[in-house]
């Protein structure tokens, strides 16, 4: 079998491996596709090297078919499509206690933590299984991940129909965030900076604006003059950070998606003033990957528009770098590819 | 009867003024006592002269006597003892029209942009009044608009009994909510860095922590590792703001209570790694001052700690001078001392 690896040094190496059998209650998937993921290029950016052990195999958001069942296993069969929530808990730390699991204090991330998805047989407990109908093609699935992740940002923020929202950041997790929001009953503007992706989310049928013009002025237009009931920080940009509570409506939200590895400035004074609600949303919980599957399946998320490409795990460095010059909103790996 | 004045210029005068008869609507109040908040410190500092017309009779946490009524006022009798919520909405913005008129978007704060209570003799609407009972002093009742802002701050950050609170920051305002979380059956640590207010809190019967040592580790044994359920930033300092999601449990709640002029650097990081939940906090509701009233009734306010001294209208420059300088927790100006 083949698996790509992260090597350190902003190097993904692909090699031959030995397949092992699946261990008591884990089962064997024969890996079909794999995206990548902005975490992934924190990776391969080496901005994760103190939480990743290098060679690494990493790759989270994926789908595939069982091909082995581990002693013990019950529900599934050989052959069942199936996507990985790849989260471990430890059932025993107070979030978990307190109902948090998703966010464990010590949270094994499959594809980080431990051994991930861009390999063409991949172990994994069967409790990390998500079921796939047969109707839902496994290019399309290996968006589910992704998929729970927008669903998760728009429940947390408790969107209700009709609501208006501003999603700040047009890459692959803003556009899902839309797509959701729209879905479950809102009215979304998207604001992003790169012409080529504004060009793409308005074919997409999204109004987006350049954050250069007056996008304040035409929010509040927009609302009648009483501001967005949420807005998304998906950008990861300080500015946006310190902009975004311009757009919220008095008891507004702002959930912050994006990562800020570095401290942000945050206009309080607004925050008091409007009392706004900002809050920060990680991973998803069950019901969230239940929902992304179904939206992917009944076509409410433009996965083919989302999907640039999709390559053979041979060209995975070639694909990193692509992503990492922005040339590409999502690339899927073909994991099997030249493995028949 | 006399009025003070703020002049511009880190002025406060006093002098004889002409009282004018209550409007239609309005009562006369006889004003009692009024206590010097923050705010009032920032006017005198010149921070809000863009909103404040000099010269301005300001003051705003008080308490009365109904001296007289206007046409068409009903309910009210003269002698009643009252004390004023000082918010007038507009009730048809977009705030308002969604149930938030204390966050009015074109909020009149009475004693700040339009006059207050620093006069013998000070004509409000009714519908502002709030009814005292005969058992609470009119000294005391003067803390109940502070009171009401530390119950909407725990209100707002929906603290249940059993609960464990960290309070930064230890003058007027941060005592009141440790107070307020108490009562509400919260457990309650302060963190506050001058010593003698850090004795002051103690001798309350509160746990007090100095910043400059481990409160971190302190906080998370006391909550067995999981964190705390609420911080409330009550210190306005940039260096609070950058640490109070440390104390935080997973998915627990930072209230924004101080007010912060200028972009905080706040840990956008741990936000999203804790879900952790951010609220803006303004002013109160009319739920609030009746809680509020109850709690100084009942005693579960500190009251008499909290006031450090009352002094007469004509020394109101030197109070809020020995205010300025951190001399004193809160001081109440006796508005009829010299009228008599």
């Amino acid at each position: 079998m083949l698996a790509a690896h992260y090597a350190g040094n902003r190097t993904m190496t692909v090699g031959e491996a030995e397949p092992s059998p699946p261990g008591p209650g884990q089962v064997q998937i024969a890996v079909a596709y794999n995206g990548i993921c902005g975490t992934d290029l924190h990776i391969l950016s080496g901005h994760m090297d103190a939480r990743v052990d290098t060679p690494a195999v990493i790759g989270h958001e994926m789908s595939g078919i069982i091909a082995a069942l581990g002693d013990g296993v019950e529900g599934w069969d050989l052959g069942d499509p199936v996507t990985v929530m790849p989260l471990a808990w430890d059932g025993t730390c107070p979030a978990c206690l307190a109902g948090n699991s998703h966010i464990c204090q010590n949270l094994d991330f499959v594809g980080i933590d431990s051994p991930g998805a861009l390999q063409s047989r991949w172990n994994v407990d069967a409790g990390l299984l998500v079921r796939l109908p047969a109707t839902l093609s496994l290019q399309h699935a290996a968006l589910v991940e992704p998929t729970a992740v927008a669903v998760h940002d728009v429940r947390r923020a408790e969107l209700e129909p009709g609501q208006k929202a501003v999603v700040i950041g047009g890459g692959p997790i803003g556009v899902l965030i839309a797509a959701v929001a729209r879905s479950f009953g809102g009215d979304v503007v998207m604001i992003e900076l790169d012409p080529k992706r504004r060009k793409a989310i308005a074919d997409l049928g999204y109004t987006v604006l350049d954050p250069l013009e007056d996008t304040v002025a035409w929010v509040e237009a927009w609302t009648g003059g009483a501001g967005a009931d949420v807005v998304f920080e998906v950008s990861g940009a300080a500015a946006a950070v310190l902009g975004a509570v311009d757009y919220a409506k008095v008891r507004g939200t702002l959930v912050v998606v994006a990562i800020h590895p570095e401290p942000r400035p945050v206009n309080l004074q607004r925050v008091f003033w409007r009392e706004l609600r900002l809050l920060g949303a990680r991973v998803y919980q069950r019901d969230d990957f239940d929902t992304a599957v179904a939206l992917l399946d009944t076509g409410a998320i433009p996965a083919d528009a989302l999907i640039t490409k999709t390559v053979p795990l041979r060209d995975i460095q070639a694909a990193f770098d692509a992503l990492t010059g922005g040339e590409a909103m999502k690339i899927l790996i073909d994991v099997q590819a030249g493995q028949e």
